[in-house]
């Protein structure tokens, strides 16, 4: 049996190229008409059925484990399963960095709850719920208290969505960096379905008053994390989110109850969520002031500038990994906008001379994680692999270069420029920094 | 603090009623030009702003928990985030049983991966995938061996649909079973992203005979479970499943892969897939002869009854809950339907008598767990809680008596009759068995 799919080099040869370097038109694939005249080889194409049979395997000689309470991956892989733990910031204060989304070993776009992101400012609160209240006060006609179990009698809402920090993809933003693979370097964005109260509800009960144009949220953990966010926001789709893919929302993500504001950098989806203040203004928290801020070119900073941008990577291949033989591969990634759905992602294969559009696979829905990807015959020479992305409102991905010319010396946030791999001629995927 | 919603008794009472017993237009709370008028009371509604601040909990006052490469739930509903294990058929082989998500204790639609359902028929097999292979033999031009690193090369699809055991609901079909919540009555369905390669392109590949009309698809477990598929399944939307909710298939779901049938009975989603042959008739296979099978009135069977029928079931309240006071709640559950979407789920509170359609909440995918929810002012007397859905192939849920007259005695497969929940007095939720 062979090890890879080496493909039929003839027909691959005249499959319908869509851009320079071997991408190829998906539908060859998924018309059968077409699909089934190729002969991608599995391993043994030509071979006859009378060799099929294998002897049984061990596993199908003896019983297997009963069932359980509770699940747990593969021990064959569970060790790929796992985040990937940063103190970029030198650990300034106890508690604070990041842990990654390994993107690089996931399909898909929903992510696992225990591997969901993590960015604290003072680590982990472990909250007891029957402790814990959501108070909503100050340009209100009936400032309230909300306790567990009185936020569970409201109607809910279910929304699938991203939450990306605002610093991820903060590695490019350096000269240059070690190799790492895609979920070190962008996965600090996740994709769950959240579920909780809509915002909109509780501050309707609580009678907004006319003046007000700010809402400032804020954390029960150590850090007091709090964030002013537009009051339009908030009434629009914002959730006190109470389940994450089903299940309470786990501690590190907030537990018992956190904001999720679609689309907006995570730092303002505000977690172990404890107090919502209604005002005229913002209030220029420290989250606000000491950092999430964007530096621009002149010296100044834009402030309160939520909307994540659009986005993309390839998470196969990427960095750290290596190809095996040449033939056919698919190209397969994530994208993303915070400003709506993703419409179009291009990939290309020769560095950004041509460009083919890739399939973008459902459920493709607003603010969500979107899977894409294409067909490649790789003919085993180098290649640097790009994706650019376009949403719905017409904002598309540009290069690192633009990017980095459109702030200051060291601005790491909203990061969102295109991710170029390189793919040397012994099959090794690193980062271009193109 | 009140630790519930009391409601405003006036307001509520003058609330646009459904249907019998309490059921709300949910429209009261999502338009805000009304909602903002009701007060449905968080606690502390007429409070003065000044009485709002708490004395900081104690896990505001030190640092949290580090970062993790794993997450892990709170240890304050740890002890519920189970699933339910049971050995229904008195373990008649060794890893024989079932374990059941819990739906009463989660919300939205995904199912977390660890509390997915389990049905094993001799255990679960801990296969080593570089061990492992797949292949694709009998009315085919070109037997196939595909090993994971070629299936990994594949293109791949997401999909986001349920697998529903076709004992799923068994206790429903006994005359009268103990208290049991939701999670144990009917926790042998759940929701997941399922990614793979369609099954279509393997098929393509081999290159099918047209005399083939069915495939006969087999597990590499020791009970060698296998199952008999229409060709024409195999070829439409018939997945060979890679990931789970964005990582590898977990073991007890098959790993290192898996088929999944979208609406098709569970047992033919063929776990830890290791042979597909291609044939012009089904095999007959032990799993689809001396079980999975529907006894009829007359003493005779159907067999290849694949296709799960539509079903709803309120999570909250259900069985072994307790409300708190009266006032309001939301009434909230899941609906699915093997044929296809669910276009309607009404709700009833009097046993039957009036019906009032609940809302559905997106993404409402084809195939896939649905989450229903409706307004509803308990007003503390005894009532009976239904809910019934309409799938869009117009199939509706019917009650327990007119499905049980459709089977033979002890029939247990295929059970999708209405849910009734009776709310005592005290406000205890138990199976109304109607």
């Amino acid at each position: 049996m062979k090890k890879s799919i080496d493909g039929n080099a003839r027909e691959l040869a005249a499959a319908p190229r869509v851009a320079a370097n071997g991408l190829i038109d998906r539908r060859i694939f998924l018309q059968r008409s077409v699909a089934g005249g190729l002969a991608l080889a599995g391993g043994m194409a030509g071979a006859h059925a009378a060799s099929v049979g294998d002897g049984a395997q061990p596993w199908q000689k003896r019983i297997g484990a009963p069932m359980s309470a509770i699940g747990s991956p593969s021990k064959f892989v569970e060790g790929r399963m796992q985040r990937g733990v940063l103190k970029p910031y030198g650990a300034i204060a106890p508690g604070t960095g990041v842990s990654m989304t390994p993107l690089h070993e996931l399909h898909g776009t929903i992510t696992p709850n225990r591997l969901h992101f993590e960015r604290h400012h003072n680590g982990v609160p472990d909250i007891d719920p029957d402790q814990h209240s959501l108070t909503i006060h100050g340009l209100v006609k009936r400032p309230l208290k909300f306790d567990m179990a009185a936020l569970l009698r409201y109607p809910m809402t279910n929304r699938i969505c991203f939450v990306e920090c605002s610093g991820n993809s903060f590695f490019n933003t350096f000269p240059e960096a070690q190799a790492l693979p895609a979920g070190m370097i962008h996965g600090l964005v996740s994709c769950s379905e959240w579920t909780g109260v809509p915002l909109s509800i509780l501050l309707d009960e609580a009678g907004v008053d006319v003046r007000a144009k700010w809402i400032v949220a804020e954390g029960a953990d150590a850090a007091t994390m709090g964030r002013s966010i537009p009051l339009s926001k908030a009434m629009d789709d914002v959730i006190v989110a109470l389940y994450q893919n089903g299940e309470p929302v786990r501690p590190e993500q907030g537990f018992p109850v956190r904001l999720v504001n679609p689309g907006y950098e995570g730092n303002t989806s505000i977690k172990w969520l404890h107090r919502i203040k209604v005002s005229d203004r913002p209030a220029h928290t420290k989250d606000e002031t000491s950092k999430y801020t964007d530096l621009l070119p002149d010296g100044s900073s834009d402030q309160f500038t939520f909307t994540m941008g659009v986005k993309s990577v390839i998470t196969r291949p990427s960095g750290g990994m290596t190809m095996g033989s040449k033939g056919f591969y698919e190209i397969s990634g994530l994208s993303w906008s915070g400003a709506g759905r993703v419409r179009r992602v291009e990939v290309s294969a020769d560095g950004g001379g041509t460009w083919a559009d890739a399939h973008l696979h459902g459920p493709a829905l607003d603010k969500s994680l979107t899977r894409f990807s294409i067909a490649w015959n790789w003919d085993g020479a180098p290649v640097q692999l790009q994706s650019r992305a376009t949403d719905d409102k017409g904002r598309v991905q540009i290069t690192r270069a633009q990017w980095k010319s459109g702030y200051g010396p060291g601005h790491v946030y909203h990061y969102n420029a295109i991710q170029s791999w390189l793919v040397n001629d012994l099959g090794e995927v690193s980062n271009a920094y193109l």
